[in-house]
């Protein structure tokens, strides 16, 4: 792993797949094909990209209780128990996120305030492929049950034998998800915005995917929300001497092996412990499983920066804007006011990045490729919408009407002030 | 005014103006030229589109004390004490949505939370032309101060005498905004996205603008964080028999005079007091400044639909999602829980839809074209970003580790599993 003295340009930045042109004219006639088609072209796509025949006749779009039962069947009470743990740590952590409705009123008579109301209906979108992702499903569905969705629909590509994964099944039941779609891809999404005859549309669709169901889901933004556009992942590490090298090494590599793209980084002070991480990833990484993704990632996208001062190394960390930042120094805490910009914060040696992913409670959804710098992890409010609540009273009326007349004339809207007005002119007979 | 028979297709979206091929070509070499030149291309383009010269020797771009001092030597106290009230009213209104950082902690050592952080710096367009929109410069810096953002900048494009409207600079003097630029397009947009000599880079852009405008935040988003891009304005009035149909007309038309794409929707039970409105329109229509633009939005936009119950006229309102309603029943409050997509909420007939325009406090800017099902008013959260906080202590680790190693082995991640594990297998010395 690289040694660089700490410059200006320091980064983690890069472009973000945006696809290739003949990517996004797939994805557009996918999309539309589907929302003129409906059910008929997401069974046509399913069968020329997942290699599955869905029949029309037994509705097989919808997961039956027989497969979730067949997927419990596969299932380890080990592996049922952890879940179950997990969700009930995401469960407790989004509730603390709850927004009340609130109001204020004044002795004019005057009531203002802010409506919250959950999202009528969401759709989360599964990856399919080798590995299963229950992770993605606790942190994309709890949010929004606890904002108070009534409506939570799950869709992910089925595999070549026609099933969804026992462990995604699994982990949707525990949630109480039933409503599951086996389609996915640019017709998944494109079914959830516009709906079909089987599948209803829904207001936001949310949950990572290959670079087609990003393009969907950019394509039908603004008919209905969607979460943000995520980029490869991302580890920044701020050290002292007061670090364990063995364990930087083994966090640095837990983003590595995710991607190719994936950026590993530490910023440290001390030229001895950024030795010694060097020399600790090289030993941890020959026994990786995933050690060829890893190694391209340590090699394109990651460095030790060594830092004059602690000062420097924390300007360097919010130039950064990292997804995942642990701060692996004497006094953590001590550091945290100064930290404005990163995902998600770990302090200290024991909360090792991956405590994030799964376990812990707070999102694993967070904002990358420096938009940390505007961006939230995904909580509770992005499952709820607010309204402005306007009542005033006759009293209020009469006091500002004149005020707000003026004001709207500032502004060339006569109508405007003449509405407000009319209140003055024509009281209503009582 | 067309009164019709509720259907289930009521609807006020349509398709919003995603400008032509040949535009999105040009705000795309505008965009790329200011990136590459800087303040050179801002003061090219600035000759180009709003025919001013600007002196690079005397830093024209960037607002004097003498033109503020100008502005208020041209504008009324009548005018000041009237933007200085309805400021406090906004300012009040928007203290009261800022969010605390906060934490829990629990037995074994671990403390959870999120950090409320500001953004560091935001842009606020404000559209030029002929009017003067100094609401518009309320409601988007009000609550990006409220938030604690340290820098905010405006920009406007400059009046033909290089000069920005009088109004418009005393409403930003009130605020305490003294980085303002004269420079307004697709132009301002790339110089607040990319930076340029004069004018550094904001972290995110807000406030309306033409389609160039729009296309830009379109280009330059994921670069900065931009806010919603606004269709025409839209009212819809929820009325019974006992409401005013001249207080009704009045307020159709308060937005039909915005825009001939705009729309004014009356849903109502009473067959009465929907020919009286459109009675009064037609009247009051006729003494209008804006007759034309108004005649035209009630003609193409405009309707009233007749419910045959209370039930069925709410749930028309809640497909409509509305930029603005009314609810001008009996007993407005008793409706309330029941109306669940609206971007602002005017109870009762006092609360006019321009007393939300500029004076009472709760944010102008709303989501438009259907998206109230699934947006908010523009809030000081959007001027904050979260950042998660997971500090484990050494207990909960040792406790858990195992359990989120088998997760992290669940999703074929090794190094995952690896990483919590090293915090067993290699105690560090204390």
């Amino acid at each position: 792993m690289k040694i660089i003295p700490l410059t200006e340009n320091i980064t983690l930045r890069r472009s973000i797949d945006q696809g290739t042109g003949e990517q996004r004219k797939a994805v557009e006639e996918i999309v539309q094909t589907v929302r003129k088609n409906g059910d008929n072209a997401v069974r046509q796509y399913t069968n020329q990209f997942d290699g599955v025949d869905l029949d029309p006749k037994t509705n097989q779009l919808l997961v039956t209780q027989e497969e979730i039962d067949t997927a419990y069947a596969n299932t380890t009470n080990e592996t049922i128990a952890i879940i179950r743990e997990a969700a009930a740590n995401i469960r407790d952590f989004h509730a603390r996120q709850v927004q009340q409705s609130w109001m204020t009123t004044k002795p004019d008579g005057t009531i203002l305030g802010q409506k919250v109301t959950p999202l009528d209906a969401v759709g989360i979108y599964v990856p399919g492929g080798r590995a299963a992702y229950p992770s993605t499903i606790l942190m994309n569905v709890i949010p929004a049950q606890v904002a108070g969705v009534q409506r939570i629909v799950m869709v992910s590509p089925p595999q070549k034998d026609s099933t969804l994964n026992n462990t995604v099944l699994v982990t949707a039941a525990e949630l109480g998800i039933t409503e599951i779609y086996k389609v996915g891809g640019a017709q998944a999404v494109a079914a959830l915005a516009y709906g079909t005859k089987t599948i209803a549309p829904v207001d936001k669709i949310v949950g990572p995917g290959n670079i087609y169901v990003a393009l969907a889901k950019q394509q039908v933004f603004g008919t209905v929300a969607i979460d943000m556009i995520a980029g490869p992942s991302e580890i920044a590490i701020l050290a002292d001497s007061t670090a364990n090298p063995a364990y930087i090494a083994a966090d640095l590599l837990s983003q590595a092996e995710h991607d190719p793209l994936s950026s590993a980084v530490l910023v440290t002070t001390d030229e001895t412990l950024a030795e010694a991480v060097a020399k600790e990833v090289t030993e941890q990484l020959q026994t990786l499983p995933k050690e060829e993704i890893a190694t391209a990632s340590i090699q394109d996208f990651g460095a030790i920066y060594l830092a004059a001062s602690l000062p420097e190394a924390i300007q360097a960390i919010n130039e950064l804007a990292a997804e995942h930042l642990e701060v692996l120094v004497a006094d953590p805490w001590a550091i945290l006011p100064q930290i404005r910009h990163a995902g998600a914060i770990f302090l200290g040696e024991n909360s090792s990045e991956p405590v994030g992913d799964y376990f812990a409670g707070p999102n694993h959804v967070l904002p990358t490729n420096g938009t940390a710098r505007f961006s939230s992890p995904l909580t509770v409010e992005d499952f709820t919408k607010k309204s402005s609540i306007i009542s005033y009273s006759k009293q209020a009326i009469q006091q500002n009407a004149s005020k707000i007349a003026a004001f709207a004339r500032l502004e060339g809207l006569e109508a405007h002030a003449r509405a407000v007005e009319k209140r003055l002119e024509e009281p209503k007979n009582e």
